[in-house]
């Protein structure tokens, strides 16, 4: 048959790493990639697009220049393009991101939490 | 503050009506919209775009020409575009779909079904 489905908590089963994303499902150009993470990532925006977060397990702050986010399972937030932000959990939390084919995890920024834009799980 | 979060299960809270989708938040050109599933909707496709569909309570399947499609709780799938497609949930189903601004719920199929597709909540 055509279409399959995705079970989000079943593949998150099948990978370990922090702030590693993997997709599981393209829609046109765009990519739902599951991420588990715990601790501090790196400032950084995506200066062409808006980046979606949503809450699978866990808690999770999202802080901005402005203010700071908490997030818990079931919530969702849109990051608008060009707006800095930088993930923190104290726990491993769950969550998935939507956001265009090739973005990359810590935008212009770099460093060592870079992770490969293109791995399916 | 810039940006603010989106409580999915408050959402929901806000709405009964069936087969109305309701947007909660936009990211670039696409909308994330909360639906209230029960019953059968009709056949119909989306000529231009891919659809996801994710199930945030309940049962619900999809029917293809090709095959049937039983989705829970934390399954997702993505109904790629010119596929046809029949939603049905026996008992009521929430559900969160992304596809881009504007899409019509019953594609070009229309029907007593067919819903404003520009209401949020």
């Amino acid at each position: 048959m055509l279409v399959g489905k995705i079970n989000i908590k079943e593949k998150f089963s099948k990978f370990s790493e922090y702030w590693s994303p993997r997709i599981v499902a393209e829609m046109n150009e765009y990519q739902f990639k599951l991420v588990k993470i715990k601790g501090e990532f790196t400032w950084h925006d995506h200066k062409d697009t808006d980046e979606v977060f949503i809450i699978i397990e866990g808690f999770m702050s999202i802080e901005f220049r402005d203010g700071k986010v908490d997030l818990s399972e079931g919530e969702m937030v849109v990051v608008p393009r060009g707006v800095e932000h930088k993930p923190f959990a104290k726990d491993e939390c769950k969550i998935m991101l939507i956001e265009p084919r090739g973005v990359v995890n810590t935008g212009d920024t770099g460093g060592k939490l870079t992770a490969d834009s293109d791995v399916w799980v």
